[in-house]
């Protein structure tokens, strides 16, 4: 198939499956989700992103309806489906379907299982990238993948029209994340990134990345820091499941970073044999 | 009918509505609604709720597929199709269908438009409703009608768990509002309520209400004040377009408020009037 989705059991193609209106999903936001690259029809760091999956359902008292052995069958079944190697692997677990109303009063209601998947282009990690900054809106559970993402709709619009990659948002001045992926400096060859608590996901290309950071000797600071350390820093670069590492060169129209290429590239490198290794089944 | 649904164009029944996986409602919470009460098959305060729901609608980028004129034709003709009298009468738009990306790159989609109307049965305004308190962990687009409701669904179970009707929000001891409605408080015969601006939504409850005290004579502060001023109330109650107003008179386990029965019963029963005015056609 060109691509798959999968709702409640159901199976067809993205643009054919029909959900019921009254999924909690589709009114209330009330759902959790999560993302990972496809490659070799290999969904690179499952176990990471199901972990995860797992807790962001927990944080917000939602039970999958399947156990995490199943889930990640299914996942792998449904990848093997899809025509391209390289894909775009989604799946959101919400309430239930039920009335709409706020409490959740109809006990007993089964969470719905979403998923799709479809090709995916990786984007071109050799290139420079730039990015705008924003107040950071948003609310104080950023840690938990839910899909109320308006906010982030609107940052990465914001991006979009404005020609650039990613929005890197700040609350008063200390930088968070960045629309749709984390964001990290390089100081003095020291990796600089914000710690993880109630204002950024726990990105599992973050995680990866700070483990790639040990190996190869380069020093990690996990801790709040503020824009101007930002835009004063050696290199910028965000990093994402789906887009792996890239560098940013310009912030809000105005050099930025691109100090320190052989650390970053070291980094990004390093991230993409582990990658690609995965994906060989090495 | 007993309900009756509408997804762009397409009429049914709540329970039989389906609708593409791929709108944005689904994945990214890309959408904002409005929500009123029906009397008497007349749904109230039309106008000010579609002057709200566009107003939310345009805050994020949204142009709903109709006028404002066709939409209020379209919803008076959904409910007119409804056999209960009394109707929850709900509608939204979202960003429309196509492949899920923060940024809407599919240029040119037409937005989703989604109704519903069911039975509804009003709170008792007669009875003293029970309270929480909780952080208020919300965005801080509190003023626009998203469907990002996630923050609010939990503060509504929390409520709900507890045996109470509603959950009121404080940012650091400022009270904010409810998980559903607005709150206010009286003190020495003054109405005072949070002021206008991205913490709240602008209650077309809280508008009516507010008309009403001028109308009688109450005087009313909109500004913000702190749960410390909140307990210490002589009354405190919430309001919103499907429960109109309803007195609490425990806060957190503990008495508060109850103490201006006379002052809350002149704006609660003015406040019926006029419903009951527009329901008849007055």
């Amino acid at each position: 198939m060109e691509n798959i989705a999968y709702y409640n059991g159901r199976v067809s193609t993205i643009e054919d499956m029909m959900v019921p209106m009254n999924d909690r999903a589709c009114f209330l936001g009330d759902g959790v989700y999560d993302v990972t690259a496809v490659m070799e029809h290999v969904p690179l760091a499952l176990d990471d992103h199901i972990d995860r999956f797992y807790n962001s359902a927990r944080l917000v008292g939602i039970e999958p309806p399947l156990e995490k052995a199943a889930l990640r069958s299914l996942l792998k079944e449904l990848v093997n489906r899809v025509d391209s190697p390289t894909q775009f692997l989604y799946w959101q677990v919400s309430r239930g379907v039920g009335p709409r109303g706020h409490a959740f009063r109809f006990a007993g209601a089964t969470p719905s299982l979403w998923v799709f998947s479809r090709p995916h282009t990786f984007a071109d990690v050799t290139k420079d990238y730039k990015a705008i900054t924003m107040e950071d809106t948003r609310f104080f559970h950023c840690n938990i993948k839910t899909i109320d993402l308006l906010p982030n709709v609107l940052a990465a619009q914001r991006a979009e029209e404005a020609g650039c990659a990613e929005t890197i948002l700040h609350r008063n001045g200390r930088v968070t994340e960045c629309a749709h992926s984390n964001v990290h400096i390089l100081k003095n060859g020291t990796l600089i990134t914000a710690p993880l608590d109630n204002l950024i996901l726990p990105g599992v290309a973050r995680k990866h990345i700070l483990a790639i950071c040990r190996k190869l000797g380069i020093p990690v600071e996990e801790r709040p820091y503020m824009l101007a350390e930002l835009l004063n820093a050696d290199e910028i670069f965000f990093s994402s499941s789906s887009a792996a590492t890239c560098r940013i060169v310009e912030v809000d129209g105005r050099p930025a970073g691109g100090r320190d290429l052989e650390t970053f590239v070291a980094i990004r490198d390093a991230y993409q044999a582990e990658m690609r290794a995965e994906a060989a089944g090495a």
